[in-house]
């Protein structure tokens, strides 16, 4: 049970979807920040950008979030869950290419505070053909998860028991979006 | 100078600003959600909120918005700078309330994680009279603190060398509000 009284049955709203739906004010810029990283039209593919949400939501624990966008960033890579499963393993060995592996090195260390990304990380990834709209892309993504982490935990929300819960989201988070569906 | 090419002059807009100037698509969502956490009508007044937010600031090391927030909670406090400096040297001692100590309590916690905020963190900020409302409020000002440090940080924008900076900004957010403002 969450910290606070949601007014509403937490296993039907699990996670972050309990807490959007009890404070609509903040709600809405939350799931447009989400909708404009994440699925809005970019050089770096929606799949790539989840993916980048779930590494983050694994460094900080976050178990609902990494679920979540393990599942979203899952169902729009060719590779699917076992790419994601290799990337949160393993990134220096995971199949991905070189630029998102650099860009993935940077959202591991904005976990930890920005103040540790350097200029070489940010040299890495441009030397692999990053911009610098996919540079600070990455950096917002990993920082607002370091956000949606904490607000989900902090909160002590309700993890969902069946891993289908998770699947069935990231069918409505790929065809509908961020708004109705977290 | 920052990480990434931001195509304006950071002496003029620096920090957040020259970010929020140079992707407005992630903008609009970061000022709305600014707004309706710090500024929108809420039981805890502004000047209690910007404290909340400078003092995760502080504890997370961001130079540029915890000169920031102190600036702004302090233009709406009664006792100005003095207490943002009293709470941000030792919250135990600091004359706020009880309620607002136990909701920093909460914030202090949050910044380093979300599932370190206990049933007992919570239970004594609801005893002092804290509402639901406030208590999420407050893990999620914290939180969004923890993604707007990191983005200043990690994209490594210029902090402003003439503390006047700070408090023409503050006249601003409190005339004007988020949007044209950080």
């Amino acid at each position: 049970m969450a910290h606070i009284d949601l007014g509403l049955d937490e296993s039907l709203l699990p996670g972050i979807t309990g807490l959007l739906r009890f404070r609509p004010e903040t709600a809405l810029p939350l799931n447009q920040l989400a909708e404009a990283l994440l699925r809005a039209p970019n050089s770096l593919p929606p799949g790539e950008r989840e993916l980048i949400a779930a590494y983050v939501s694994g460094l900080n624990h976050c178990e609902f979030c990494c679920s979540s966008h393990s599942a979203f960033a899952a169902a729009q890579l060719t590779e699917g869950m076992t790419l994601v499963d290799q990337v949160r393993r393993d990134l220096d060995a995971a199949p991905v290419s070189e630029k998102l592996r650099a860009l993935l090195r940077i959202a591991a260390v904005v976990q930890e505070s920005g103040s540790k990304v350097t200029t070489a990380l940010v040299k890495a990834a441009r030397a692999e053909g990053a911009t610098d709209v996919e540079i600070h892309d990455t950096v917002l993504i990993a920082a607002a998860f370091c956000m949606f982490n904490r607000y989900v935990d902090g909160l002590g929300t309700l993890v969902p028991e069946d891993p289908s819960a998770y699947t069935e989201a990231a069918q409505r988070v790929v065809t509908v979006g961020y708004g109705s569906s977290r």
